[in-house]
């Protein structure tokens, strides 16, 4: 999308054909900086350190790195380590291990001398077909905000957590592409967008990316969601997800069950959009089986932000001594889901909706 | 309670016999700082600013503030001027209008000489009393908290919002007086602290406190509460009130909502610790008529903390240009809340449960 007038995808292949590009989004909102990733390890770091985030781009940026690693050494045992490596790097998000399981089939198969070049033609591949991916999860999602609109007869409020924008895929994002789509046809939208403590990807990313496509919106404290909805003030929940069980749990930042929950109990329909390649189709039971990143505590304790100067700093906000727990996901039992927008279409959060998207899992059951 | 080994109240009398001392709770947890308030002004910007907070607190500054003003203007007129004044300053707390209220009426009924000491001695009595109060709503909550302890047969983990402890009122606290009490009584109590954004408030003054009392706690971003609910790691919420309806709507810190709605999908005991005064006899439904203070934008644009070298910087976190809502309360339907433990007992949230304590209600109504 358009940051300043001008397209950008969150990563591309850089001029010299062999290293990508990316946006840096640990500088976000306040400088726009591109990074290179020239080996395994920068694209390890960068996923690792959030230079890059979101489940869509993890995935992109893994497969990249693979094809990176497979520069430096192109054996067997190669294609092993830099899974390994790239996989130890986030432990919730399953695009991760897509991605990571799909480039190593496919190069175990190809002769070493190859394995380079067929990996980074598969990296772009993935990154064009999230792309399209993308865009149609707009189209399906924006007629649900566009038939909400017509219903109401009024512009509609639509509350979105963490940033499931552009930013946390290659282009369009997936909570937010309905939005983008909705827009773009002219349907009025207004996103009230929570800050995500602690890393406040919605305060500086989801902002970010809504001012620079020229969408209305407001950021809220993620304690006022409740609120807004028992006054009528949203009509709409969308996140995204960084896991769905085949059951239609939906695992995503931590703070989204408490919306579901509070869109349940005022009647607001609650919607995650997300590609394929976020369901794990081996789970059924989210809460119980999958696993949750603990992140450090120090994400909790100190914040980084821009000064009346225009410069930097990093302040502690919390009581010097007290311990911090920082779990980075929760998840959403599918009862409280009113329904998953994938590239496919619209389904019920169950096994049979998602089933009746892709029918071809049926018979792979 | 203590600091540093060194008992202290809130708010206290200082030895001019004129004017009052209160901790400046905007420089906590970093810096402990007494602020000698000796005007009507001075009262009135304390407790807008919130160098006071916490409704216990501020009511008992405001009949301050009325013993004050009546130092300048003992007049019918000065009453009146110095109510409106200190009613002003923050719409939703009902103790803050009882105090005044209160207040008031004796001053009416007094000679204009005599109005300032009056008052003066009339605001020490309502202090005792708020000890007194929090010290029995810690000896009611106590007890149900070791309760839990003896049937889990392991150290309990209570999950609280914001700051409901000695600093929001003149000792002991609301929703933190039980774990005072209990923690005294040898129960092993453990704290999860909602951090409380936009203002911070747990991960500041809770944590601080409970640092100081030395009460073993954890920090954690408003959004984890809900997933340490899923997994077992809450037994029990207590939160404090602004504002409490006869029916049992428990007004509070925005927030507190989304962690009632949690505590009910887990079957976790959600209860509201507060004064009588608290209690708003007039109203029956919360959402609908307790009105909600919504506070400057820049509490959520930006936060002011301690930098690596011990200074202090404030910081902008949000996209620039994204405008900000901030409101600052929300109410917890009283279906949502297990009971509600006032200095008289532990009720249940509703009509009957509160009159069941204040039967001298009964015949009011």
């Amino acid at each position: 999308m358009n940051i300043d007038g001008r397209p950008y995808r969150t990563i591309f292949p850089d001029a010299d054909g062999i290293s990508v590009q990316v946006i840096d989004q640990t500088r976000l909102p306040f400088a726009f900086e591109l990074t290179r990733l020239a080996s395994l390890d920068d694209a390890a770091v960068a996923i690792r350190t959030m230079v890059v985030r979101g489940a869509p781009l993890i995935g992109v940026t893994a497969a990249y790195g693979m094809a990176l690693a497979m520069r430096a050494d192109a054996s067997d045992g190669g294609i092993d380590h830099a899974a390994a490596t790239l996989a130890a790097t986030r432990p919730t998000a399953i695009n991760l291990r897509w991605a990571l399981d799909h480039v190593a089939a496919l190069l175990r198969a190809a002769p070493e001398r190859d394995r380079a070049s067929i990996a980074f033609a598969e990296a772009g591949r993935i990154a064009d077909e999230d792309v399209a991916s993308c865009r149609a999860i707009g189209q399906h999602g924006g007629r649900l905000l566009a038939d909400i609109h017509r219903k109401k007869g009024r512009p509609i409020n639509v509350l979105t957590h963490c940033n499931a924008g552009w930013l946390a895929t290659v282009d369009w994002g997936t909570a937010i592409a309905p939005i983008y789509a909705a827009h773009e046809a002219g349907v009025p939208v207004h996103v009230f967008v929570d800050e995500t403590r602690p890393r406040n990807q919605g305060a500086a990313l989801t902002a970010f990316e809504l001012n620079g496509h020229g969408v209305p919106h407001t950021v809220i404290a993620d304690n006022a969601g409740g609120h807004l909805m028992q006054h009528g003030g949203i009509d709409l929940c969308i996140v995204g997800s960084d896991r769905t069980t085949a059951s239609g749990d939906v695992c995503n930042k931590i703070g989204t069950y408490l919306k579901a929950l509070a869109a349940h109990d005022n009647g607001v329909p609650f919607y995650a959009a997300l590609p394929f390649s976020t369901i794990d189709w081996t789970l059924d039971d989210g809460v119980r089986d999958i696993p949750i990143e603990e992140r450090d505590g120090r994400e909790v304790t100190h914040l980084t932000g821009r000064l009346a100067d225009g410069g930097f700093a990093t302040i502690e906000v919390v009581s010097p001594g007290s311990p911090v727990a920082n779990p980075a996901f929760d998840v959403t039992p599918a009862r409280l889901v009113t329904g998953i927008i994938t590239e496919r279409g619209v389904a019920r959060a169950d096994a049979e909706g998602l089933l009746g998207l892709y029918p071809e899992r049926r018979r792979a059951a």
